[in-house]
């Protein structure tokens, strides 16, 4: 049993790594279709969470189905059952490229209030969390996962930026408001993309380091 | 070993359900903190949120050490994963709880831009799915979910109705803007409370009708 259950865990890794570069995919392509006001790829981001939302269940399938036949203990119980809450998360984040998409939409109705540059940098940070979360996660490694939870003060400082600019522009215009409040949506949302990778890290350094696991060595 | 796991998965509900009704009156508890501007009472919300995080971890190491101690299969394995996932659903309506607690801190600071209507019944709401959607899970009560399921459209509603009557505060009076914005992020923080109960009741339909369990009678 042990060594197909170490592939089937190899599998499981790999399929969440997978998942994960489609939702980092996704977040790329929504920023894409905001910066290149692209209606046509915001929609291919909407239809495309379809796919997210199979991993989800695909993965949450595989987790139950190894914990059922192999009854793991210790340091793989623990991976599996951090796979499940990882994917949940993973999920959530793919959820976020598509609110971002539909406000997308809705701003493209009006000219763009301004140049994008905060918020494709918070994007772009988002993102690398949400790799390093996953990274951290397959290779138990606590310290990139701290570093995913430092990097989320800089998100949160981004977004405060992005926030008081806007406000700037909507108190002295206030036709500005609508595509103002939009696009500090578009930045909560990146904010929340953050707020995932951070969870993952928790569960990362919890995985790892728990006293937990002296629990489970039966 | 059956008797005394099933009565464990007894004391397990009766855990998740206890940390339900705290986070249930976090809700309650901050939404009387804004009608009645009482920023001593925000800040016991943001206090008590460190007993919401510690019911989080009690109930994960309780869910790892009975799938590691007895090995369940089927509907008893599927409960406790559902489990271990609906935790971190009440652990971030809670971190909602202290989002709002946050934003009438800063509301306090200024007077009342209007009286509150909306957003006590949308927080009535979004509070009574999570009390829902916790007993469609411990009574594997499928209809119940999906009742909890159709209230999400009727919040967002409330949503967009509080968001479109705010708007037109900032567009009569730029000076509105700052408390407008802090008050359609509460109706957000509320949405997002309504989004995890709807989470919640999506996994009880999963762990009851899921097609899943045949794998696991192993």
């Amino acid at each position: 049993m042990a060594r197909h259950f170490h592939e089937e865990l190899e599998v499981l890794q790999q399929t969440l790594l997978a998942m994960g570069g489609l939702v980092e995919d996704q977040i790329r392509r929504v920023m894409r279709a905001l910066t290149e006001r692209d209606d046509a790829l915001a929609q291919d981001v909407i239809d495309r969470d379809r796919e997210v939302n199979t991993y989800d269940v695909e993965i949450d399938e595989k987790c139950v189905e190894l914990l059922a036949l192999n009854q793991p203990t210790a340091i793989d119980l623990r991976f599996i059952t951090t796979a499940m809450k990882i994917v949940t998360d993973l999920e959530r984040i793919g959820d976020q490229a598509v609110n971002i998409a539909q406000r997308i939409l809705e701003l493209n109705r009006e000219p763009q209030l301004k140049p994008y540059i905060d918020l494709p940098r918070m994007a772009e940070r988002a993102q690398r969390m949400v790799k390093e979360s996953l990274d951290a996660f397959v290779g138990r490694d606590t310290q990139l996962a701290r570093q995913v939870i430092d990097s989320d003060a800089e998100v949160d400082s981004l977004k405060e930026q992005i926030f008081r600019e806007l406000l700037t522009y909507m108190m002295a215009d206030p036709k500005t408001i609508p595509r103002s409040i939009r696009l500090m949506l578009v930045s909560r949302f990146l904010e929340r993309v953050a707020d995932h990778a951070t969870n993952i890290a928790e569960m990362v350094i919890y995985m790892v380091e728990s006293k937990m696991v002296r629990h489970s060595h039966a």
